[in-house]
């Protein structure tokens, strides 16, 4: 597949001390597969400055499109702007448009829009914002590099403000058939159908229904027609 | 924190298209947190022998453990179990033990034991396996890396079994405040408190409650006194 490739970086001890089930990763890889970009690698780091530098200048490196969530915030764990102007390079500093957004958005809630609250106009030269109408401290674009909110609602606000702004591919298109059958009993025959669509992606899941076993049976690629063919030969495997 | 250390590998298309949430890195963390070993980083990787080899190759040189979750069932994608024996350098083969388990499993759910099943006993040279009480098919631990089924309830199972067989570190403890303050209101005293306790992790996690800005304020360290020295100071933001 030439598609896109994108690979998202979350930001955050809550993560990885099991505080908090990371949703935002679901979220962006079902929109990402939507418009054709696939996501081929996520990464979770801890709030440490050399991980998170080394982590975005490896995925960037690597990949057409980075996405991360989490470390944006007014506190002193919330480092991530800092680590991004790091990993690029380039200076940072509080910029008078992202000031701005934030301190209407204080005076509007009443509010004090104090030192804390500055520090989320720090932006790393060159950088693009990125809109957030649900609590006014914006994201930002620098290079293929999108940082974004770690809070659920603010990262899919963001999503759906930078998506728009980037290239996608072909979509990535997908069937699935549920058998009721082991998926010890359809690996054979299913092994044989990728081997003679090397295009596509044939993934299989099992599940347990009432006490019965079934697979259900997931067709992915870019060729819609070249689906269609695969599927037909799956769809025999729910007959025998 | 001189504890023990972890890294999760999640091998899956289905979590990089979306199709999937995985849920099996916060139930590890979790259960690594109470037994003091540290989750220090988490990838997910497609279906790619070579992406997974690397994968192994670096966490496993990095960390103290390595566990990895999905590609070990019975089809052409399951290909965790080569992966594993191709970064050790070792060989794989269907192992005795491994398939008298899974014939066991067959015979008694009276369904054929054949050829896609029976790859579920290849097991790298010089693993130990890891028992699986839910649908028989094993685990195992090589060197530092614990090998997984992703299927959540087989992985919590497969959990249970091999963290008795590693040893844990100093506990992790944490204690949480809830402040009805905003984020920006508490930063600066708390970035003045993590200072003064550079061992510990301070944490800061805003929520909107019915309109209302509040925060929870996460201490977390290995110290139990001092984490108590701590909150004494966290909860006078409380009152402020």
């Amino acid at each position: 597949m030439t598609n896109p490739t994108a690979a998202m970086l979350v930001i955050g001890d809550e993560i990885l001390s099991g505080r908090t089930l990371d949703t935002n990763t679901q979220h962006l890889a079902t929109r990402l597969t939507q418009m054709g970009i696939r996501m081929a690698e996520v990464r979770v780091v801890p709030d440490v400055h050399e991980v998170i530098v080394d982590a975005v200048n490896t995925l960037r490196a690597a990949y057409t499109h980075v996405f991360t969530s989490g470390g944006i915030g007014p506190t002193h764990d919330d480092i991530t702007a800092d680590c991004i102007a790091a990993a690029f390079g380039v200076k940072i500093g509080i910029r008078d448009d992202a000031r701005a957004i934030l301190r209407a958005h204080y005076d509007r809630s009443g509010l004090e829009f104090n030192a804390a609250r500055q520090r989320m106009a720090r932006i790393p030269d060159g950088a693009t914002l990125i809109d957030n109408p649900i609590s006014a401290a914006p994201g930002f674009t620098i290079g293929n590099v999108h940082v974004m909110a770690g809070v659920p609602d603010v990262f899919h606000a963001m999503v759906a403000g930078v998506l728009p702004t980037i290239t996608g591919g072909a979509p990535l298109r997908s069937q699935t058939l549920r058998v009721m059958r082991g998926e010890g009993e359809v690996a054979a025959p299913l092994g044989a159908i990728a081997a003679d669509f090397p295009e596509l992606s044939i993934g299989s899941y099992p599940f347990q229904h009432n006490g019965a076993y079934g697979t259900n049976i997931v067709v992915r690629g870019t060729d819609g027609g070249m689906i269609d063919r695969a599927m037909i030969r799956v769809a025999a495997l729910a007959g025998q």
